[in-house]
Parts: C-alpha cells; sequence; structure tokens
C-alpha cells in the first residue's frame, strides 16, 4: 500500500514537467528584460514599492544576500531531522525555484507595463520573497507531504500571496518593508491552515524519526547562522531610499543581536538543569529580524529595534517549549520546525509594533490600514491554507503513510550505510574499513 | 609498495615550495597594482574582456560571488564521496589558491603595459575563472591522483587555458560571457582526457569507498547550493555594461531555476520507484548555469534563457543515468564526479546556442566565430589533456594504487574512527562515550 | 559536584538578561542612526579611521563579508572538536551578538557627536570587528569554559581592546588598516594570558573528546574557507579610499594564495609519511590573512604581500607542529585551536612588516609609532587578559570539571545517539532503522 501510493515515478515527473512548460510558455508571453526606462525616480505611479536604485546593478548584491537566505538558509535550518536532510534542502531547492518563476509571473501581473513583465533585480527580489511564503509553510509540514503536494502548495500559496501583497502594498498603502505580516505571518499561518487540515492522529505520540542527531543540528546552524547575517539584506532590499536602507539594515542587526541574548536566556531558564535546547537556538534567535521587519525602515530608533528583539526571542523560546505542545495535542496542530513561533507570532508582534510606530508617527502611513494589512495577511493565510490543505488531501498526490514520516528513503535514494553497519555489527571481525596499512 | 609510491614527504614539499618561490619571483618581475590609469572608457584596445567598471572597487562584490564558487561552490560538491571530503575541499584549495596565481601570470602576459601586469579586481576574476578549468578536470580524476600529479595538471591546463582563452576572444573575437566552452567544456573535456590517458582497468568494476554516505551527500548539496546562487555572478561579472550584466543576471537566474525543474523530474522518472537521485540533484541542476553561459549577456529573451536551462537539466541527467557507464566501460573514461555531464554537454550546449544566437543577431559577432570558438576549446582540450594524462602518467608522482582510491588516509592523517567504532564493538560494555552524568 | 557547578539555571539567565537589559538602556541613552551630516571628506577631525564612503551603503557589501567572517568563519572554524560543535558554533553566536552591541558602544565614547553614537555601516563593522577580538581568544579557552565565564570575558576584553585601539589609531597614529595588531596579536595574547591563568594541571595529558572525528573536521573547513575567502574584505573594509581597498584586496588575496602553498607544503614536510595535517590546513592557509593585515593598504608591491603570505604560512605550521606542545607543557598555556599560532605570531609577523614598511616609505607614517603600537597592543592584551582570568577563574561561573572539558553535553541538550548505538550493539537484531521496505 505505501509502496503504491509513494511512487513518484509518472506523477512527479509528469506534474514537475507540465508545470515548468506552462511556466515557460507564459515568460514567453509576458515576460521581457527591464530597459531601465520605467522606473526610478520620474517612474511612480501610486506603487510604493518601486525601487530606488538609479542603476540596474545596484541592488545585485542585497540580491545575493536573499538568495542565500532562500535556498542556504530555509534549506539547511530544516535539515535538523535526522533523516529528512536530502528532503529538506533538496526540496527546499526544488520549491524556490519554481516559485521564484511562479512568483515573477504573479507579482509581475499586477504591474505589466505595455502588457509586459519587465524583469530587473527589484523584481528578483521580491520573487525570491514570494517563495519564502512557501518555505515557511514548508517548516509546518515537513517530512509529512510528497514533492507533488509540495508543488501544488507552491502554486496556490503564490498565487494567494501575491493577491494579499498587492492588497496591502498598492490597495491599503501599509508598510511592511521587511515583511512581518505579508511573508512571515502569511507563511506561518497558511503552513498552520494546511497542517491543521493534514492533521495525522497517528503522529499524535511522536515518531522515532522526528528529532535529530548530532550532525543533523550542524547541518541545521549553517541555515540558522546564514538566515541570521543576511536578514539585514531581507528587511531593506526593497526600501525606497538609500537612508531608508541604511535604517533597516541598522534596525535589523540590533533586534537580532538583542533577540540572540534573550532566546538563550530563556532556553536556559526553561531547560533541564539550565542547559541551552539546540531547537530553541536554531529558530528563536532569529525572531529578532521577523518581528523587527515591519517597522524596519521606521525612525524606531536602535533601542526601539533592540526592545522588539529582545521581546521576540522570550515569546519565540517559551512558544516553542511550552505552546507548540499545546498546538499540537489540544487543535490537531502538528507543526514540524515549529514555524508558528519563528515566523508567526513574531510577525504578529511585527505588524502590532508597525500599528505602533506609524501611530506614533514613525513613518508616514496611517495605523488603520497597518491593522488592515495585518489582518488581511491572517485572514488570506488561514482560509488559503486551508483550501489549500483540502486540494493537498486528496489521496493522489503520493502522500506518505504514517510510518514513513520524516523519511527521505521514501523519495530519495538513500546511501545504504545504515544496512551496512548492521552488517558489520554482525561480523566486526571482518571489518570492510581496514583500508589504512 | 604502494607505502612507498604515495609517500609525499619530500615531493609534495619541494614541488610546492619550488613552484611557489618561482610564482613569487615572476610576481616581482611582472605585476603591479592597476594605477586606474589603463582602462575604463578609453582604455580600448581591441580587447573585448576589458572589464567597464568606472570605480577601482565596482565588480568586488561580484568577485566574492566567484570566489565563493571557487572554493566552497567546487570544493564542497565533490564531498560526496564518503572517505574523500579532505582531499576534495582541502586540495580544491590547494590548486585554486596556485592556480590563481598561475593564472594571473598567464593571462596577463597577453595584456602587458609598459611590460608590467597591472593587477585590479576585473583581472583577479579572470584569475579565480582560470582555476576553474582545473577544479572541473579535478572531478574527472578525483580520488585517483597524487597532489604533486594535479599540480601539475594546474601548470599545465592554466597554461594551456590561457592561450586559448586568448585565441576566442582576442583573436576569433568570439563571445562567451560565462565561459560555456572557454572553461565549463574545456575543462571538462580536458580532464576526460587526462582520465583516459589513466584508465584504471582494475576500478572496471567499482570501488568500495567509490559512493557516498547520508553526511558527505549533505556537505556536497552545500557546494551545489552555493554554485547555484552565485552563478548569475559567474556568468555576468566581466560582461561589458550594467545592461549587459542585468541580462546575464536575469538570463541565468531563469535558465537555472527551469533547470531544476527538468532535472527533478527526469531524475525521478528514470529511477528505480520514481525515487530521486542526489548525484542528479547535486549536478544536473547546475547545468542550466553552464548551458546559458555563452549566451548570457545576449537579447535571448527570458524565455530563451529557460528552454536553454530546462534542455541542459534533461541532457545532463539523461547523460549521468546512461551515458557515464558507457563512456567508463566501453571507452575507459572513469569520470568520476561526472563531469561531462555537468560541464561538457552542457558547455557544448552552451556554445551551440550562442552560435544560433549569433547568427539570429541576438550579439554583435559571427557565427563562423563562435564555431571556431568551440572547435578551438574542445581541440586544445583534449590535445592539451592527453598530453597533460601523459606527464602525469609517469611512474614519479605518487599515484595511488587502485586499492588505495578514494581514500584520504593516503594523503592525509585522517581521525581513527573508524577504528574506535571497531573496538566498541568489540566492547560495548566498556563504552568511553558515557560523559553524560 | 560537577552538577552543582555547571548548572546554568539561574547564573546564566541572570547575567544575560541583565547584560542585555542595562546594554538597551545604553543605547537608548548614545545611539542613534548617522544622519549623514557629520562624516565625509569635510568631517577629518584627526580620526585616521572615519569611512571615505560618500554613500550610505557603499560599505555594506563588505560589512556582509565581514559578518560571514565572524558568525560562520570563527563559529565553524571552531567546530573541529568531535563533541563541541554545539558550544563552537552556538557560544561564537552568542558572544559575538552580545560583542558587537557592546564594541559598538565602546568604540563609540571615543568619536560621540553632540553626545551621541551615529551608527552607520563604517561603525557596525568595527562593532563585528571588535568581536573578533574575543573570538580569537575563545579559541584559546575553547572547551574549558562556561557560557558565564565567556560573557564576562567578553565585556572586559572589548572594553580593554577599545582603549588600545583608540589609543593605536588616534593617539599614536599608527596604521593597521587589517588589525594584525590590534586584533590579531591582542586577541590572541589575551586569550593566551586567559588560558596561562586557567591552567588545568588535569589535562596534562590529554583527554579523550580533544580531538576531531571526520566530519567534525569538515564543518570545521567551512569555517576555513569561508575566512579565507572573505579575509580580503577584512583586510580593505575601514580603508581610506578605494584604491586603499583596491591594494589591500589585492596585498591579501595574493598573501592568502602564497601561504596556501607553504602551510601544505611544510605540514606534508613534518608529518608521519608526508601525509597532510587537517589542524594545519584549517588554520595556517589563514596566517597569510593575518600577516598582512597592518600592511595590507601600504605599497608593498604584489611580491611583498606574497612573501609575507609564504612565511606566515611557514611560522603557523610549524607552531602547531613544535611550538604548541612546549608552551602546553613547558608554560602552562593550554591553546585548544592554536591561537598563538593563526593569530599570535603571524599578528607579530604583520606589527613588525608594518614598521619595516612604514620605515621605507611604503605608506605615510612613523616607524616608532607602529612599534609602540605593536607594543601597546601585546602589553593590553597580556595585562589585561591576565586580570580577566583571575575574574574568571572565580569558582562561582560554573566552570566545568576536567572531566566534562570539550562535552557539549554540560551546558547543552544533545540528542541522544551515543546511548542509542550502544543500544542498537547490545541488540543488534532489534534494529529500529530498517524504516526502509
Amino acid at each position: 500500500m505505501p509502496v503504491y501510493s509513494t511512487n513518484m515515478r509518472l506523477k512527479f515527473p509528469i506534474v514537475a514537467l507540465v508545470l515548468e512548460v506552462i511556466t515557460i510558455i507564459l515568460f514567453g508571453v509576458f515576460a521581457v528584460y527591464d530597459d531601465g526606462k520605467s522606473h526610478g525616480h520620474d517612474g511612480h505611479d501610486g506603487q510604493s514599492n518601486e525601487t530606488h536604485a538609479e542603476k540596474a546593478m545596484d541592488l545585485y548584491p542585497m540580491f545575493q544576500d536573499v538568495h542565500v537566505m532562500i535556498f542556504i538558509g530555509f534549506g539547511f535550518l530544516m535539515t535538523f531531522l535526522k533523516r529528512y536532510g536530502f528532503s529538506s534542502v533538496g526540496i527546499n531547492l526544488l520549491l524556490a525555484a519554481f516559485g521564484l518563476q511562479w512568483g515573477l509571473l504573479m507579482q509581475g501581473i499586477w504591474h505589466l507595463k505595455d502588457g509586459k513583465i519587465k524583469v530587473n533585480i527589484f523584481k528578483i527580489i521580491n520573487a525570491d520573497f514570494s517563495t519564502a511564503t512557501v518555505l515557511i509553510s514548508f517548516g509546518a509540514v515537513l517530512g509529512k507531504t510528497s514533492p507533488v503536494q509540495l508543488l501544488i502548495m507552491t502554486i496556490l500559496e503564490i498565487t494567494i500571496f501575491s493577491v494579499n501583497e498587492h492588497l496591502v502594498a498598492n490597495i491599503l498603502g501599509a508598510n511592511d518593508v521587511g515583511a512581518s505580516m505579508i511573508i512571515h505571518a502569511f507563511g506561518a499561518y497558511f503552513g498552520l491552515a494546511v497542517a491543521r487540515v493534514l492533521y495525522r492522529p497517528g503522529l499524535r505520540n511522536g515518531h522515532e524519526n522526528d528529532g535529530s542527531v548530532y550532525h543533523s543540528d550542524m547541518f541545521a546552524m549553517i541555515g540558522t547562522v546564514f538566515l541570521w547575517m543576511f536578514w539585514p539584506s531581507f528587511n531593506s532590499a526593497i526600501a525606497e531610499s538609500d537612508n531608508d536602507q541604511l535604517t533597516a539594515v541598522i534596525n535589523t542587526y540590533l533586534s537580532l543581536a538583542a533577540c540572540v541574548l534573550s532566546a538563550y536566556a530563556i532556553s536556559s531558564l526553561v531547560e533541564h538543569k539550565g542547559k541551552l535546547d539546540m531547537v530553541h537556538i536554531q529558530n528563536a534567535t532569529l525572531a529578532g529580524g521577523v518581528a523587527v521587519g515591519t517597522c524596519a525602515d521606521m525612525s524606531i530608533g536602535p533601542v526601539g529595534a533592540m526592545v522588539i528583539g529582545f521581546v521576540a526571542g522570550i515569546i519565540s523560546t517559551l512558544g516553542f517549549k511550552y505552546l507548540s505542545p499545546i498546538l499540537a495535542s489540544k487543535l490537531g496542530i502538528q507543526d514540524t520546525c515549529g514555524v508558528h513561533n519563528l515566523h508567526g507570532m513574531p510577525g504578529i508582534l511585527g505588524g502590532l509594533a508597525g500599528i505602533v510606530a506609524v501611530a506614533l508617527g514613525k513613518k508616514k502611513g496611517e495605523a488603520t490600514m497597518q491593522a488592515a494589512a495585518l489582518g488581511s495577511s491572517l485572514g488570506f493565510a488561514l482560509v488559503g491554507g486551508a483550501l489549500t490543505g483540502l486540494i493537498m488531501k486528496l489521496p493522489i498526490w503520493g502522500q506518505p503513510p504514517d510510518q514513513n514520516c520524516f523519511d527521505d528513503s521514501v523519495y530519495w535514494e538513500v546511501p545504504e550505510e545504515e544496512e551496512e553497519n548492521e552488517e558489520s555489527l554482525a561480523h566486526a571481525d571482518h571489518s570492510k574499513n581496514k583500508t589504512e596499512a
């Protein structure tokens, strides 16, 4: 039965090839290079998120930082599971590679010029951003979904994201430069809604593969640290001016630094004998980047940024320790990576901080619109995620059975070291490893 | 006998020190800092590859991206072998560190000003590029050659590369901004020619160490993803103008994204039960970067780039599955990393695409010269590689015997964990690891 | 007893939270965003290290390179120990995150404008730099100190560093663009002084956990290679003009390349059967970056830089092989990472090279002041380190007992794979790992 249902031999290649061919056709119809004539200082047409870059390549270094966050950061952050590293970094690459193409189309159709999407660095940064929503949601369902299910989630989530983003940025005119609301809160609650629909009673008591080993935790730290380092680029890449970018960099840099201290302190406080817990360190140290996102380009002062980061580190760590088990047992939300604690609550905190900051005049805008943006992001996420979950639940997408969750070998050829080890246990005296003379 | 032949105690230090001392002397004679007076818009003297940078440091962020590809990208991509990670990343560092010095000299002698090589960011990018040829060839002979052999290959290959590069760029005036022909195809076929000359019948039936373990595949993914992310910098770094750079970035970004989808789809299609194969994911996802190289700065349109990437992903994956075994069994070409599939065929595809694109007027140039450039690159590679292989085959360079192939412990001090494990198997009850109270 | 003394449950959270709250308050009083009005070409007020950047974000890509060196480079370089990876990368993150905040304050109070520290990219680069001293010293005491001890070291070392830096740069007016003296030599001798005070006779004969396993050496190479690649940014980030930056980049690039060859050669020359030693490769290949630091922006010529790097690689490798064992056995200096060989001696070499270069007129300055700067850096380091060590030695900071050194499980929740292995040894026939059907 599992063999039948998880065999991807035709399903996955067909879905992937058809999606890519359709995407290429759409690019043929819509996508052209930006000739540089339609943007810049005289190009404002009511959009708040047009780039300030004067030269074509000005934003390129920031794009590359964001690119590293998407592919190394998110990819390796999820490699903490002992037997799911291939999927974490490999499916992350698949979803992001498809998602950035789809995102370029979905975001581009709101800003057509002469019927075309004019591709430039600003637009590919935003395309990378759009994939972040999917990668966050991926964290909530990590280990429990098939590549086909996840490709479907990618299309639907990025489409819905683009609608909400357009509403928030262009209709409501709300500020969200670092995307606490439209990416982090959205991605988290979308993923949690999907996870709720895909609830697996059979995993109520845990799963032997749902945990880390020493080296898988080390790989995950590669993801954590790259996300942590480049977050200032994430929060400042699309800010409107050099000075706004500088503000966003400094706010994010300091928020993250303060967040590390509070995350470490609370981790030690709540754990057995005051020990630090890798789950907290890998995740809660990043909550300061999420929570300062909406306010990043606002004049909240270095101290304002640090307070936000400090609080985010506390909330996130406490969430991992106390809230996640409750969500799983009482609400049936099995959140593999704890995205609620890293992206969900800190994202809401960021949205709330943005409302307060705008109300206090730290940036032009209306507090009401900020609140509407937060509400819209949560609403689209929960409803969109639930509907997407229902589609993903159809029994034809190769979802793994409970006993094969969190296991690469369902969808990947995995080197047979386990078997070798077993063999060597049986025949320790005939060890193959004596190659050194 | 193996102990004698692979002992590097005097051979390697003498070769390395003598090479470095000679190199330093040559730098003393030829190398000076660029004072900024000889390049820029008025400095054109028939060279198509002089930098467009107006300020000394404009290209520095792109240089750093390329630098990461050379040292992390190539280095970790080759760590997939279970017992050859030290050599992969360590010898990669050695060869690239020597190669960039040698490349700076070999490339510089074609462009002397007042008898001097004026070192600037543009030149060190090209020096890094020259090492890429060696690192590609290294992939073909990985695990079967000694550090001394590889240093010899580095000198010879970069010297020959520089002649061909000068011919292609300055004499023929061909376009190859992302170096599909002069780096990727050249490096691959050079390496394959070396591998053919060094053919080892004893490895016809494989080798127990010629494979991966779970974590070595994870380390390799670090290399894959960094190469994938920074490839747009590789293909655009030496483009002539900001707009050409933008075009090259967008083409490469989209080609790679499309390539991921086709590589994953074909991997699943050809493997047992539709499972994904890490070898394909680690390598074929990058073929789009190789194949779009020659055309990267041409107006092929986003859709043109995506078609190239899509096709490259298919060709590369099929090559790993069906062609590599044939090359090994029928032609005696044992290509450890499958560079023919990642750099060889996609490089030729890139060269062919360039001929077509120039013929269609996507960039100024002559299709005949593009074809001559491809032919020249392949010719220099095959002849140069064969001659280099003959020199490397001399029995004095410490080449490892068959049974010690793919094994770090021939040339490296390796921690004795295997032995410890064996011991702990024998005395499980006296485990040393009970340090946690 | 160990359980009592290393339990961090209240100590660590209280120290971390109190330090962060105090820091946030100080930021509230002193820190504002730089409005761009006080620096630039007309802003010179006798400081030699004010930035040359004309636009707010010009230095941002270099900042990010330095950021990667601090968090990935230093963090992963220290993961070579088999059971201490969580602490290496995790405590590195903690110390650097706190240190950059403290450094921003300590460095800022010497340059107050209107009673405020005006935060900009130049200042956060310097804040990152200040943490490097602590991370170097951390290497000397790695595995033998508690997080609380290390937080105390962070505050004291950065405070003392800031005094010495102000003296060297602003009072003496000495050149040290790449900080061979004020960061590398200072950090190394500070750490060695601390290590001397914390001398553990019980570790005289080594410790079973004071060594690497295969994959821990691979993780360490991630640190090595990122440090190696981005060192040109470290040495050029705060140079005064574009041309000085270019000089610093080229000098560092070439010094490091030459250093790799000499480090590999000497490693092979001194080891058993000519094999390479990972300890040398991970560390001595970087000595060229340290040693060229002071001279990086001076007109020493490419050949001068290469000679410095070449010598540094030799000295550093010989230090690891012959000097470190003597320091441990005769002087009671147990230098876990060998920082004396990577930062100490090469730092002094850099300082001496700077004296010679200034005397030869390679840069404006006085050789006497360069010598005074070297002396001052060593003096502050040794005295400051000794005093700091005495404070750290107080028996209330949770220092681990000898038998628990080099072991994450004292301060971290560690996945129980060791135990599982033992169990599976006892019950090989009931292996849990048979999840693949």
